[in-house]
């Protein structure tokens, strides 16, 4: 079998450079860089003391906790259709 | 209207402590700080040379591109329940 195609992509987070390679498409990877760009300058906006490491994993977590939540609510709505359909 | 609750707890995240506030009760604000923790060692062990900041905007970034691939997934399972009910 052959290897999922890898995409490479260039991206400026935080005036940083980084190249993030995945298996998603140039645009979706550009997408996500740049949600992350602007919930970074959000939390520094609120917190100016805050160096770059600290407010990096800040923004982790607060991804974390939105994808956690949404997570919850796609298998609640899982359980909904399975348990329409029987 | 009163304010929502505000939790607020202490985590250690890759060796550093941080208070987090959210709306969401103390067990899951503390899960969702393992899941970071865990994401860090993850990537540190595959790419040790990179400096903490770095490591911490790249799991933000795999998160977040988690997070938008759920939500794709989740927004697709919405319309078709949509579609089924019309």
């Amino acid at each position: 079998m052959s290897q999922p195609k890898k995409t490479r992509v260039t991206v400026d987070i935080f005036n940083r450079s980084y190249t993030i390679i995945g298996e998603e498409d140039e645009q979706h990877l550009s997408r996500v860089a740049g949600l992350v760009n602007e919930k970074m300058k959000e939390i520094h906006e609120k917190n100016r003391s805050l160096d770059t490491s600290r407010l990096a994993v800040l923004t982790a977590v607060n991804t974390m906790n939105d994808y956690v939540k949404l997570k919850k609510e796609h298998e609640k709505l899982k359980t909904t259709i399975r348990e329409k359909e029987e």
